[in-house]
């Protein structure tokens, strides 16, 4: 007999990285890396439960966590859903709620709650099944994976059939590929050495280190001094020379003309991409900023559904698709925005950082290696070394790539003392921190 | 001395509309009408305060108001913004937290909960200085209203320049345009009689009452179902005639080939536009539908913030831009949309219904007429005769036209005691249903 789920808690950890400045970009000068996190148990035998979570940085957290309580009436008591039919079923209760739908709609906080438990029920499934979720996903059948998708807004550019199609196509590869990246890992690039409150000396120490550590591409963070940015390129390119890849990244400070402006000044010094140049909402604005310079253009760690996904594809507009694993509704719409990304013939670079995000997201790069767009060519997994310590599962680097993770789920889970020493506001952590205030002040 | 803002009060207020079938569309089959409701109090000798609200359809109201919640540390303490300098202030720290701004970025619920709090301060000054909004920003000059509008990822489209120039042209006929609106009222439409859970019957009822009422458009919830919607158009046009406008509405139920599909066949019964017939995160889709198929198309009422308006207007998506007062940033981010609008010659016809968007967006259509666009050409506001009986200074239809408001502030108030019977869960309406469900069960 299937299990229930019986339990749904919900969670609100903060962590006070603002103290360092890790995390530090144009629009974001002190984030609080944070995670509203769910947790859903079940009866069953063994004690399988399901973890998921939204990323946000700092206040606002506890909105996250209240969207997240907001879908408990949708997920109590269900059958736990373990099969593709009631992983789709659970994806369109929590996403076509008419009331809660008014919220978006499938963007903003009640869409990344909706991720939260989405994905805390693939966590589940996939330990049910004894699968890391990226080889739960890798074994399904194209139908399954099909299935799987709400293709609502998605038929003018992608319709089941040719979704099939793409998935059919990269069946004959997959246990050939499954082996090379359980012998390989997936590539990755690191954003660790190019936070804009780094010092010239950090970075060049970091970005040299980056380089001896295996990777083949780093990223830096611009946008809020053409000068300093333009210093801070030039820096990067001469400690790492020319055969590695500097992104830059622009976290959406930008209109379109400074854009240009922007990117004239550091072409010299060859960025790989120029990331989120402005708003993420802005599908014309990438396409003439794509136009109207010379670096590759990437976007979509907050691009809000697969909506916004097929129009960057339309248009044009993106060299790279950026997925991140817990803005969208969970592994399901990831799957559709996959595969539209397989029938423009972009690649998936994913975004990670942040609370759990590379935990999460390596799954769905491996899925998409493995079954949808048979390729890691041009493809890599951003990679910051920040915060893995809380997960039960973190993620492993070797040499520049992700290794392949072996054990059942999401690497979602945090430690048990890791979410009750950073909750806010009355975990040891923050007491703490404000016992100090008291005192300082 | 100018006044403090000393209260910040947070409700929770739903209406049980469901009951009715009122406000049932394709999407929306049974809202619970709601409002997150926020009052703003003032150390001001004569008292002044200042409210706002999110409209929602039930579930999630709570998630509005822990938004809302959020954005107090912001606003308590501060002093009462009254002055254009103040008010963007104001805008620009709710939107630009940064670390809030990870929830959005200015979409979805935290977008909401910033235009509730900003209309609320727009009340409030409204009030301070003794006029409806709509005058208190007629009365402005064109720098003062440029300088309210925050100009970010909108200067591919429309310079601080243009807009002033906009503004500009606009100013001469103000006196005359301010007389005539007394006089005359703005015109409206109504959507009362073509709510989806409505039989045959009542349509063709409460469509003849329109005309006899005096409006001069109709409008009909379609896209359940395509046999029953052209049966209902027939019905309706036959009740009317040849000389009223009847739009038709599909609330986002459409892909792009659904809404060809169905376009065409109701094309023969002449539809004014067809309204928000695929996602509203769509531009491209909407661009589509506009040139693949004879009627004109509108869109707006859930189009998350002003780059989306940009985008609407740049591709060509859209010949009437439905404004809603309560889902972007407020006041300020309609300025932006209305002058977006402006500068593309497209007309804005908002939408309202609902809990109290009648008696804001009247303000902002009437400000358009007088002081932006200068017309009302092809211009109508949304009329919904719902729930009106809550508020202190209610809208005031006369022969098909929303009479100008002449009570100070932004007719945002609800009577006291309509708060306190109606806040969920624990008003007097809310208990009584319980109980009722107690017994039945």
């Amino acid at each position: 007999m299937s299990p229930t789920v019986t339990g749904f808690e919900v969670h609100d950890i903060r962590f006070p990285t603002s103290e360092q400045l890790d995390g530090s970009d144009a629009m974001n000068p002190d984030p609080d890396y944070s995670a509203a996190y769910v947790v859903l148990s079940t009866d069953a035998p063994d004690g399988v439960a399901g973890h998921g979570f939204c990323f946000t940085i700092g206040r606002g957290n506890e909105v996250t966590a209240a969207a997240i309580e907001a879908l408990r009436p949708h997920v109590l008591g269900r059958t736990a859903p373990l099969t593709p039919v009631e992983l789709a079923a659970l994806h369109h209760d929590l996403t076509h709620d008419s009331q809660l739908r008014w919220l978006g709609p499938e963007k903003g906080v009640m869409h990344m709650a909706a991720g939260a438990v989405i994905n805390a029920a693939w966590d589940l499934a996939a330990k049910a099944a004894g699968r890391p979720v990226w080889e739960f996903l890798a074994r399904m059948s194209p139908e399954e994976l099909v299935s799987l998708v709400d293709f609502r807004y998605l038929t003018d550019a992608l319709t089941p059939q040719e979704a099939l199609a793409i998935l059919r196509a990269a069946e004959p590869g997959r246990a050939e590929r499954t082996a090379r990246l359980r012998a390989e890992g997936y590539p990755a690039y690191t954003t660790s050495p190019g936070w804009l409150g780094y010092s010239d000396e950090k970075l060049v120490r970091l970005s040299k280190e980056a380089v001896a550590d295996g990777f083949g591409q780093i990223k830096l963070k611009v946008g809020a001094d053409l000068d300093d940015d333009v210093r801070r390129m030039k820096l990067a390119r001469a400690a790492v020379g020319s055969g590695i890849r500097i992104a830059v990244d622009a976290n959406q400070r930008w209109d379109i003309p400074d854009s240009l402006r922007w990117m004239e000044a550091l072409a010299p010094y060859e960025p790989h991409w120029i990331e989120e140049p402005t708003s993420p909402d802005d599908i014309l604005g990438h396409a003439a900023v794509r136009a109207g310079q010379p670096v590759k253009v990437a976007t979509g760690e907050h691009a809000a559904n697969r909506v916004v996904f097929k129009q960057l594809l339309q248009a044009g507009a993106v060299d790279f698709v950026q997925i991140d694993a817990a803005r969208v509704a969970g592994v399901n719409e990831n799957l559709a925005i996959l595969l539209l990304a397989a029938k423009y013939g972009v690649p998936v670079c994913p975004h990670a950082g942040g609370v759990g995000l590379c935990e999460l997201v390596q799954h769905l790069a491996m899925f998409d290696y493995v079954a949808v767009s048979g390729s890691w060519e041009d493809r890599v997994i951003e990679y910051v070394d920040h915060l893995h310590e809380h997960f039960v599962d973190p993620v492993v680097i070797r040499a520049g790539r992700y290794l392949a993770p072996l054990a059942p789920g999401f690497s979602a889970r945090m430690h048990p003392g890791s979410i009750a020493g950073h909750s806010y506001p009355e975990g040891p952590v923050w007491r703490a921190r404000r016992t100090t205030e008291e005192v300082n002040s």
